[in-house]
């Protein structure tokens, strides 16, 4: 690592050779492999970017010049490049973030990792430029090919390609899959652009012409791509993006510096809006990921860095369980049809794929036409399921509303990495989707605790052929089975008071898989005397016509989710309680309204306050309380500060302490 | 009107000869320039699609076929076709909706008014067609120019592109404006197939070639198109959608109902996706409308059919309170911009545009893009305010939640038609943003009860710079100052108890424009002997801080809102009690969590009890059980009735059913 150690910041590139830059490529991928391979992170991407991240701070004056990513996981040189070389704890609590944080450098502009968002970005920063007079800036933006297939890339290249005599660069990173091989018609265009014969003339008869000449401005810029018009029979016809009225430039070797270097010196020069197109290889330059055809290497966990094998195999997780039943319910129905959004493995849907060619559509990074081509498949007479990331619906959302429920299609959404997934950060928390579609008409949710929760709940849900349905679910593996004691309306009781009744101080409302944490609060309340009944709802939207009956036995209501507290299940149980008038104390914990650093999923949740220990404290300090007052009028002054939830206290429970170092 | 009476069903269409089809589109303008002048409504985009949508009921057999029109305020004249020609209580409650309406015809499919859904609909439509085996029946997408702008429609042009066996008829209706005139690179793109002199060519030397031929099934078809590649040299290059895999036939003249039913028959034999590009007017053969250059009369009130001038004037509307605000704005800060997704009038930035045309974007129907470049432009030192109806922001959750919030970007958002808008029916309600927007972490919403508060809080709103802003308000005239008579926290208080203490009976949180409303239910109140103070938090989100300490001067918490109830401004307000301790029985009014048919908005609000003599009724009942019955423990069984939100009772307030009637 001896010229990697030697960047310190972006200009420090200025004075390396062609052979150096070759050697700190090198570098930098044996780095990536070593460190990655003892943290989990995204390899591949970052294998196919070395090159050109290299070039990118060579041509472009970063910070000033704003150079932005598009989903930010392959990101990992430019951490290299601007400053961040100790990898130890990537992804891990106060270590490096997985994906650009404006905290740890200037260089870092975009946080969001959801996808195709940059050119959007990009469009502003340049508008912002010309506004404030600032010609001497430029603005990049890294997107890949996969990326532009979500619709809001498309909204922005519109809006780019419009304003002539507005400087920005767009270089496509094409490394023909994103998280998988990329379907659509955009797909095709770049295949084309791609893969002609006349691409491989073009690259033995133009490479001098075209990417070697010295560029001293637009007008040679613009003779150079009359030029390359020339050869138009040669090459594939780049229609689209010049119909646009974006320049293009490309394809350009993304492996090759100096090629790289040359295209982004003549787009830096070029007065307006211009597309760099990259060639480039995922995994470039190690072997196991290079041959793993299926994702090569997208993200991984802890693996040994020269087989690319999991150092530890994990139990089965919730992605599985459902991925099987999907293949059980393909063969006894032959109605139900699958959707994915560009991640039909990491979704579980690969079996189905693979058993169902026909009956599976994988639409692109493109969320919201997953939702609305799902009514039209339902209108159709099909049951659609799709199965997408919690977080990723979000896009969606207008679809689910106006498209899906509006229309009372039978469409099933499976939200896998629910809740609280940590390591991913801020924008890979799972924690709208209870909040946000509360407020669908007719829509259903469930929320299983275990596999055989999830197995079933997934089968009632593709019952349901008039309202859309929800299943969702953790990230990771799945825990053991929780057996229901009792019944009470379409509610499985988890745990009874001692006595065998479902009369207690305490009704602990448990929403899927924190079923065994509100257990252990049940046990913990009963230690300090403090009876209560533990129940499932199962289906957590609408409220269970019996919760309101079952609430009236106790005397206070607890609401336990991993999923945001602002407007989620908790608002919900008590707005039903409220409709039925049954005025009694509530406390809902769940995730609280703020942005989450990354860390384990154990350590955000000891640090959020939602463990078992932490929730029994505050319940017992709330029943001491009303033990001694009444509720009318609210509880006293000196009773708050015990059931704020999130308040700080002395005395907590060595448990909670330690299981948050897990 | 002879012919016209005569249709009951799209297969009335076969018998008449091409001078009847003609007559048959006079007597359908002179109907709807005659019927939709007297109720309101859209004009101008229906007086454009006259001969297309004969044209399209001739060629395709709805409801076998699946005739899809997108956003739907252009399907009048496919109404007519289809069995309905009672006008006269167009978007007026139990009338003809002013959209496709499952509920009134078997040959409406999409409801949504919402732009740029129909061709995720039409493909999730093929692929049933597919996967059932259906190859008789043909889909067929009528959309915009402006709509193509938007995401999803491009998200469904990549999957419809791939599937080369796909039939699927995507019909341009290309008016060359969609709301007002379409910016960017698409836009471009159609106005050079549509204007060069090569099109004038092609019109005089290739339309019996192209048009007139009759076509006898795909090889024919081919080989005209082979033939129009050959006039390539003549025409526009349709590069772009042949570049994604699309069969392009077009440009066609969209008032030639001989030449448009050409196209569309070849294109419906073409076993595959195929694009038809139709040239429309909009506002054709009404003069008002084709001199009115603005809009062409786009949606209209009642207005007199000769001149095209509204009726009755209306007084100042909260749109154009904040149109002047923003222009005050523009001249006091360099750094405000505006941004509109295509609505620059309808959302009041006219005068900001006129003023700063350097310093407005209309990016399109691109909500997505608007925000996120919003992100952009913040980040870049400016201060961007983005006008839109509240119901498109939906489509723009994931990007205020991912791109602004979480990068602390300070962009304000002004939603226009906020709450129950009434007769443009379920889609156009803006009674969704206080409840998903409450999940956004530091966002901040305004809900202004007046003139002069919108003034006071936008400005208020463009201070922050470190977080998204909201400001919300109705539609339609804004009603006469509410003078505050104090202040708690950063509340205004509208009405004190008569012994002019903040100690009362009734807590009324009142929000936004509902704020006349919750001073009656206190003068009602009064009258039942129920004292109550009125408070208008103005910053409906976060939760004021003195809030919770009000409320303990209170027996009960009633909240009003002009938004959904669940997880709005009322659910806020609970939690944000219980967090404090603060356990008062709370009673939350708004908009039920149901889709609402069309009708006018004080029928609507009627129909949902959200009216002060319902509201005062319901907590009159609360009142008087808990003067009978301790909290604790809930109310009694027989309170419940009383007490339930929306609970049907006799002796209901004479008022209410007489305010419903109006």
């Amino acid at each position: 690592m001896a010229l990697l150690t030697r960047i310190r910041e972006p200009r420090d590139l200025d004075r390396l050779s062609p052979e150096q830059l070759d050697r700190l490529a090198a570098e930098i991928r044996t780095f990536l492999v070593d460190a990655v391979s003892k943290t989990g992170g995204h390899l591949g991407p970052n294998l196919g970017v070395v090159e050109l991240t290299i070039a990118l701070h060579r041509v472009f004056d970063s910070p000033k010049d704003k150079v932005l990513f598009d989903t930010g996981h392959q990101a990992y040189v430019h951490k290299l490049l601007t400053g961040r070389q100790d990898f130890s704890r990537l992804r891990a609590k106060d270590g490096l973030s997985g994906y650009p944080s404006r905290a740890e450098s200037e260089h870092d502009v975009i946080e969001n990792s959801h996808a195709s968002t940059v050119l959007g970005w990009a469009d502003g920063l340049a508008k912002a430029n010309q506004v404030l007079g600032r010609d001497d800036r430029h603005v990049v933006a890294v997107i890949g090919d996969g990326a532009l297939t979500g619709g809001m890339a498309w909204e922005a290249l519109n809006n780019i390609a419009v304003a002539k005599d507005r400087p920005l660069v767009i270089v496509v990173n094409d490394n023909e899959r994103s998280y998988a091989p990329t379907i659509g018609g955009l797909a095709n265009h770049l295949a084309t652009l791609r893969t002609t014969d006349g691409y491989e003339r073009f690259l033995a008869r133009g490479k001098d012409l075209l990417e070697r000449t010295p560029v001293v401005g637009k007008p040679l810029y613009e003779t150079l791509h009359g030029a390359k018009k020339g050869l138009k029979d040669f090459i594939a016809p780049q229609g689209m993006f010049e119909d646009l009225g974006l320049k293009y430039v490309g394809p350009i070797d993304g492996h090759d510096i100096e090629a790289l270097e040359s295209a982004l010196q003549r787009a830096k020069r070029f007065n307006g809006p211009v597309i760099v197109h990259c060639l480039t290889e995922k995994g470039r330059g190690y072997q196991p990921a290079e041959q793993h055809e299926a994702d090569r290497f997208h993200g991984i966990g802890v693996i040994h860095p020269d087989t690319g094998l999991p150092v530890s195999a994990s139990g089965a997780s919730w992605t599985s369980v459902f991925g099987d039943e999907m293949v059980a319910l393909g063969r006894e129905r032959e109605d139900i049809v699958a959707i994915t959004a560009a991640m039909m493995q990491p979704v579980g849907l690969g079996k189905f794929a693979k058993e169902f060619p026909d009956r599976v559509y994988d639409v692109g990074i493109a969320e919201q036409h997953a939702a609305t081509s799902a009514a039209g498949l339902a209108t159709g007479g099909l049951h659609p399921v799709f199965a997408v990331y919690a977080t990723f619906l979000n896009r969606a959302f207008d679809q689910v509303l106006m498209d899906v429920a509006l229309h009372k299609c039978g469409v099933t959404f499976v939200l896998d990495r629910a809740g609280v997934t940590g390591d991913d950060g801020a924008s890979h928390n799972g924690m709208w989707d209870m909040s946000i579609l509360q407020v669908v008409p007719g829509l259903r949710i469930a929320a299983p605790r275990d596999a055989d929760q999830v197995r079933a709940q997934l089968r009632e849900a593709v019952e349901v052929d008039d309202a859309p349905t929800v299943v969702r679910y953790s990230k990771g593996t799945v825990g053991p089975a929780v057996e229901a004691v009792g019944r009470v309306g379409g509610m499985d009781v988890l745990r009874r008071p001692a006595d065998g009744t479902d009369r207690a101080d305490v009704l602990i409302v448990s929403v899927g898989a924190l079923a065994p944490m509100c257990l252990e609060i049940a046990d913990l309340l009963d230690k300090q005397g403090i009876s209560s009944t533990v129940v499932d709802p199962r289906w957590v939207k609408p409220v269970d016509e019996a919760l309101p009956g079952l609430a009236r036995e106790h005397r206070v209501v607890v609401t336990v989710e991993d999923n945001g507290r602002v407007g989620g299940v908790g608002s919900a149980v008590a707005q039903a309680l409220r409709d039925a008038g049954v005025d009694l104390p509530l406390r809902d914990f769940g995730i609280p309204p703020r942005f989450l650093d990354h860390a384990s999923r154990k350590e955000v949740m000891a640090e959020i306050g939602l463990t078992a220990p932490d929730i029994a404290r505050q319940v017992t300090g709330l029943v001491a309380k009303l033990d001694g007052t009444s509720v009318e009028g609210g509880v006293t002054e000196a009773a708050e500060a015990a059931v704020l939830p999130g308040a700080d206290e002395p005395g907590e429970p060595a448990e909670a302490a330690e299981a948050a170092r897990d």
